[in-house]
């Protein structure tokens, strides 16, 4: 077993789950490397020795260049707003250390090319922070997909869908403005992730994005509430998205529904240790969903707990991601999903966006970005 | 109470529902009218007779004009097949005689103006087959958004999907030809029913609507397997719609989701004795989807059963129908939803198709069909 | 086909579903025998005459021997209080006219062991109103058992729960005095006789059976609010019960839950249409308990619906109760739950209410019984 | 913030819960007590060094007396097999450290009765590991029964149940012989903890204890498989349990039902992250159990997420016992449950033993225990 020394950009939300992730990483998994909190970066000083003190770093700072620059920092984290990932990403780098970045990967899908280009010009390990995907019940999902348990995928719908804005009353933030904070810029991505994972690239996209408050309380809104949208993926499959955060009762709707030839999957986040499968084999009598329940039969699941049932939670999901960077950091491969595949999400957005502008249908410019990369 | 002497044309999946509602009708609602089975029509004199020993009819005939002419039919019920709709309802408002007829309206929205504007232009008695509205749950959640208990609408999310065609293996009928017996044509109805009764009218459809198995056993197959729709009511709510009938897995998928301002409605007919509820009010802590069991509380429920939670089924929605044409012949006026809303439901399927077929937004033409009937 | 002319003794919750049950029965299973509604009996000649007009009987009566005696009368239903059903039947047997008794059988294990003796001395038809066991979803429950699907049964867990007089402040009444009006004499007698026909006759009990709101507003309660049990049964399963119509929330928590040695089977009534079964074969991922929804492919489904999942309701129940019995009057031979299906549950009440007053275990007496029938 | 140098006796399943949840608690909680994994003691020198390198400890033993007696030890955690509880807590109580031990206390009620003697005598903090109640689900329906939202309590139902065991050709273990490691001594504390939570002292038990498949490939079996019992509180609710290793198809079967004069509630940790809580208030019509999903509203939640519905899991729960643990330290006031706890928890396991082997109603011992303790 190695040390190595991570350092950490964002200390809110989810700099905390990496940051704990990095706490018990090792003796979840016996992971070949060890991570030691080197470094957290806040935008004060006094928030960052806060966040230093509470998370055990041992050194905190307000530059990002002095985190991403220490010798001792040997890889990087990136959970601070979606505006800085460019940046910072690229002298990672050019410094050849290793770079984790929260979803969604840029501001926008300029961003994500620019940082994806980098990312595989320099052959450093790089991952993006999809952790929904994560539970052991999706991915079980994507194996019985793969495996053809469920047959030819004939469709596809999926949502994210959450309601801390659906009171009309609920105060305008930073949440409130800029498109990448709005429902297509910041929760559509961790659907659209899963979809592709699930059934495979979008070929073309038909959206409606939304404001539905425009006004609140301390200020206009100018980003979207909800939206939705029809797609057609490259292997032939229909689908259909849902993303909102004005959904009432809906607390964490990350929910998909495939349907194959021969059976079909069902999966709900607010009910993370089940997975529902139909199977079409059998008597007819003896048909149904069977609610699955995780265990260590499924993936990622046994280090965590031998027992079935007994459930992981949403800091287990970070925990996975974080056994999954430091594998790829040891190996020196990048393992799924890449700054390719945080890009790919992001260029699904960007077509939702022009779709909804248009409305018309639009082809996803994946290939087109991937031209100009080389 | 006086008796009304009921023809019923069609004697298979249908027309035995409407036999069996007709026989306990009066017992469950106390009806004003009590019905008498006077005849039953089917394709041929044989099984004519064979529904007539069945079912208790008086009479029967292979010969729906000797039906509908009959002096002691007081009162049609048409349950054949679709294209057969128009002929059969313009000859009983000829003779002044009420008719209920089975969704939909007629084999496409040509039929179902006709149908229309004979039914509206006679003044006689008319209604329409939507029976899975007719559940108490239903019927409540009609009542709860009309009375503003979940506050504004900001979204309407409807599926109508059942898995009888998912077996790709499952042979050529009768119902893989025709767009009227296709997912869009049978299946679609009930759900585009459901939220122009929930919600209100709608103003313009995106649609796809696809085969996706085009060749089965015994024949080519004409007609579609599923449809997406995206849709914006003229409330200006924002909805989506899925129908298939290659739903693997899905038996009687006529489930919505509507949110609010204020709250949030779930429902799905494979357990339509349950309506789930969300408010928001009271405590953060407390809130949550209700599932309310329906009982002698909601609409409908109590002459059924005076035991709330004991529940209602699939043939109860066709007594409910039953009691309300009953009522409607006895006061002379018609009761929703009449064929004017199956009418409406048909051009909702029509712009749909209009839809899938350019690949761009279609109003509804109804506001045109309204002039073109005056 | 043959008519037969019924008699219902009771026009209130019970009678109203079996009037309605013997008008709608023929239509649904095409029956051999078809019922005429000839008379209805009621306390006073007014209510009868009520549930005469309303129901569709020919003629009314407050008296119960006129109705027996009649000669048009050949078949009896007793839908009355329970103190009144011993002399009834007798009568009808003393005329060699077949009877349907409703639950429970008698007012007490006496009456019941009475009339149980009556009816097989006669050699006439005789049933017990048993609804709930009737869902297609309990029959298929059975079938499993029987053909060995989940193994060697090593648990049954049963319970008939309420909440008609959860409140305190609920007033008393009828229900409220009479140990035949009681949780044990009223509710319990359902999910025994479930546990009777999924597992096998019952060995032995120990219960507790409590009132818990001693006065309510008019008057003090003289019987039980709730009760539990646990038993062995004669196969070596060990069981447990609880009965209450004070549970707080649930409206017909008629729900069982049996493990056997190769699966397990869930089913709550208050989700009628769906059985849950677990099957431990094949991987270890895939195990999980299946939500079946009823369809065609289980018992006495498909006469009310060719589709699955579309869902029987409470009455409908009562219309394979009436179905049963035509067909046993018609063949002469008497059909499951007989006269002496209810005197065993009846057993099991009184060993319940005697193990509650000793405080230990009370065999059940039905050998005893069975002895002194001879 | 201070260090605290903790030594965990045990490395397998508990032992490595532990291990992750003191390295990850202070960031979680920000506790002020900061963990130090000084040593781990194991079976032999080779698994101790295995857990060592595994979970990141300083150190490893064989010998469990050097950890405890190791002068950077402040703190011990007990992970081993029941029988060696007492004499390595009385060890460490002796050195006047803090033990925190799993459940159950001791092999059995005289252990746990020497341990809280010596623990009270001591006046060192003591905590035992009932780690289920944590769940923040669990806390608030003791929150909410403590506040008297679901009135006076009437009836409790509690199980814990799962299916290891399930499988009669699943062999012999250590599992298989031993009282302590039978259901009654190793899965039923966890619930009768719960019951003593959430409702209060039992005063009485009636039980049944069975060894259902008495060989298994291997050996003999010869302790048991499942068990129930009846009991009543000491505040007059009638309370049931079920306590099974054999119940295909239950995986983390800890549930529980509460029935109240106002409302009720029910729990599964098979899908622990959700509440369901019932009120007799408001309109009939919009009643029904609420399934509420925790979140930032209840206890415990917050510091594992942000976000309402996103869930917790097994090892959480760990780190909440670790956060009480850490904290009773800091301040040097046992928090609940303390060893005292567990021993009550014995006394009614051993009640329900010495039930089962009468046949007859057992008092619970513990007022006496408490008397030989003074």
């Amino acid at each position: 077993m190695t040390n190595i020394g991570i350092g950490i950009l964002g200390g809110g939300y989810m700099g905390k789950a990496h940051a704990v992730a990095m706490s018990s990483v090792g003796a979840i998994f016996n992971t070949g490397l060890r991570p030691t909190l080197e470094m957290v970066c806040a935008s004060s000083a006094q928030s960052a020795e806060g966040y230093r003190r509470a998370y055990g770093f041992q050194r905190a700072t307000d530059n990002w260049r002095e985190l991403v620059n220490d010798p001792k920092i040997q890889a990087v984290i990136i959970a601070t707003p979606q505006q800085t990932h460019r940046d910072i990403a690229l002298a990672a780098f050019a410094l050849g250390k290793p770079v984790f970045c929260e979803k969604p990967l840029g501001a926008n899908m300029d961003d994500s090319l620019v940082m994806t280009t980098a990312a595989e010009a320099s052959g450093i390990v790089n991952m993006v922070g999809f952790n929904y995907i994560r539970t052991p019940a999706s991915q079980y999902a994507r194996q019985l997909i793969a495996s053809g348990e469920i047959g030819d995928i004939t469709w596809f719908r999926g949502e994210h869908t959450e309601d801390f804005y659906a009171d009309p009353e609920a105060p305008a933030s930073w949440r409130t403005s800029g498109a990448s904070n709005g429902t297509m810029g910041d929760l559509a991505p961790h659907m659209i992730n899963a979809a592709l994972a699930l059934i495979g690239p979008v070929a073309r996209v038909m959206a409606e994005i939304e404001t539905v408050h425009h006004e609140r309380p301390g200020g206009s809104v100018t980003n979207d509430d909800h939206a939705q949208m029809m797609c057609r993926f490259e292997n032939g499959t229909m689908g259909q998205f849902y993303f909102s955060r004005i959904a009432t009762g809906r607390k964490m709707g990350y929910a998909y529904e495939i349907t194959g030839t021969k059976g079909a999957i069902r999966f709900d986040q607010e009910d993370q240790n089940a997975l529902w499968l139909y199977r079409m084999d059998g008597p007819e009598a003896k048909r149904g969903f069977t609610k699955i329940l995780t265990g260590p039969a499924h993936p990622d699941y046994e280090p965590f707990c031998q027992g079935p049932g007994h459930g992981t939670g949403y800091q287990d999901q970070i925990i996975i991601e974080a056994r999954d960077f430091l594998k790829a950091i040891e190996t020196g491969q990048s393992i799924w999903p890449t700054f390719r595949d945080g890009h790919e999400v992001n260029c699904v957005v960007d077509a939702a966006m022009a779709s909804a502008q248009s409305g018309a249908w639009q082809d996803i410019s994946k290939l087109q970005a991937q031209e100009s990369i080389k």
